[in-house]
């Protein structure tokens, strides 16, 4: 059986570093919360307010390290708080996304794009995607028997040797099935 | 090809007769604002605030007509905002589920339980679970090709000759699959 661990991801940003510095000041680095599952990648300290047309969010976690661009992945649910309607996009394809904007500490920044619904998608290192003969880009299926047991196509592929095995889906998709970070999926095609 | 409408269930309340008088008045009556799928099944006109130990929300849609116990159905998501923990439940089956305050413009009522997120389900008119081959409370099996599309197991069947059939799915499953109400998902098992 190719068992997958699960990871939630709630609303969050990456920023590139000319945005931090508008936010934050000049010069500024993110402190480390917490190291996240993928290698080098964190969540930091600082947080920073969305504000869509219809609704906004405090408190928005960025995640660390700075992007080339920023970029703000939310769930359906929250697009419709926000008053945005997003496509599902994988990370980095940002282009013809919605706006929005993004206050911190020391000052706010109108993105003019790089709103997204993350596409759902499982992160492989190389050797536990030569092991199971998946390749990047491939579509797979995947079980995930929650509360809710239900089963996702489309999820892409991704592979690289600086990733740990890990599929990310948003909290929409988490609470549709009831499974929480850290439980496991099953890769079935 | 077994074709279902899509019904997308936002978060709703059922009141029992008792409460009803209780938040807007002795023998108040429900206003209709829109009829449902399913048949004598309505939206009211009149909403409610519910609010729990870590958030609210105003406008919560009454749905008549009135039930024996009253009810209030939320998705995974809303119940986090409530800080409730409810469990995943078929309608009307509310014993061990969380309470919660619902006021009226007339007055507020504590609910001692009646919280749950509604099992996703389908109603089959009698004649159409019949032409397909389908007993109440039979386990389904559902593919929803949305923008996001999945697989949803357990499904519950309800079959009555007062039902329509449609399949009510709550906003975080709706938003996992990339669906709306009157998107159609297809019976495969």
């Amino acid at each position: 059986m190719k068992q997958v661990p699960i990871g939630v991801s709630a609303r969050h940003i990456h920023l590139c570093k000319d945005h931090i510095n508008l936010l934050f000041g000049a010069g500024y680095e993110l402190k480390v919360l917490k190291n996240l599952s993928q290698p080098g990648q964190y969540a930091a300290e600082e947080t920073v307010a969305v504000i869509g047309p219809k609704g906004r969010f405090d408190k928005v976690r960025i995640l660390g390290p700075a992007r080339g661009k920023s970029q703000l992945e939310v769930s359906r649910t929250d697009a419709f708080g926000l008053g945005l309607n997003p496509p599902v996009r994988e990370s980095g394809n940002i282009a013809d996304t919605p706006g929005i904007k993004v206050v911190g500490p020391a000052g706010e920044v109108d993105l003019a794009e790089g709103v997204i619904v993350a596409a759902r998608h499982i992160h492989f290192h190389t050797d536990d995607a030569a092991r199971w003969g998946i390749a990047d880009k491939q579509r797979l299926t995947v079980r995930v028997n929650g509360e809710r047991p239900l089963i996702f196509e489309d999820v892409v592929a991704r592979i690289s040797d600086q990733f740990a095995l890990d599929m990310h889906i948003d909290t929409d998709e988490a609470n549709a099935a009831g499974v929480k970070t850290g439980d496991h999926a099953e890769l079935i095609l």
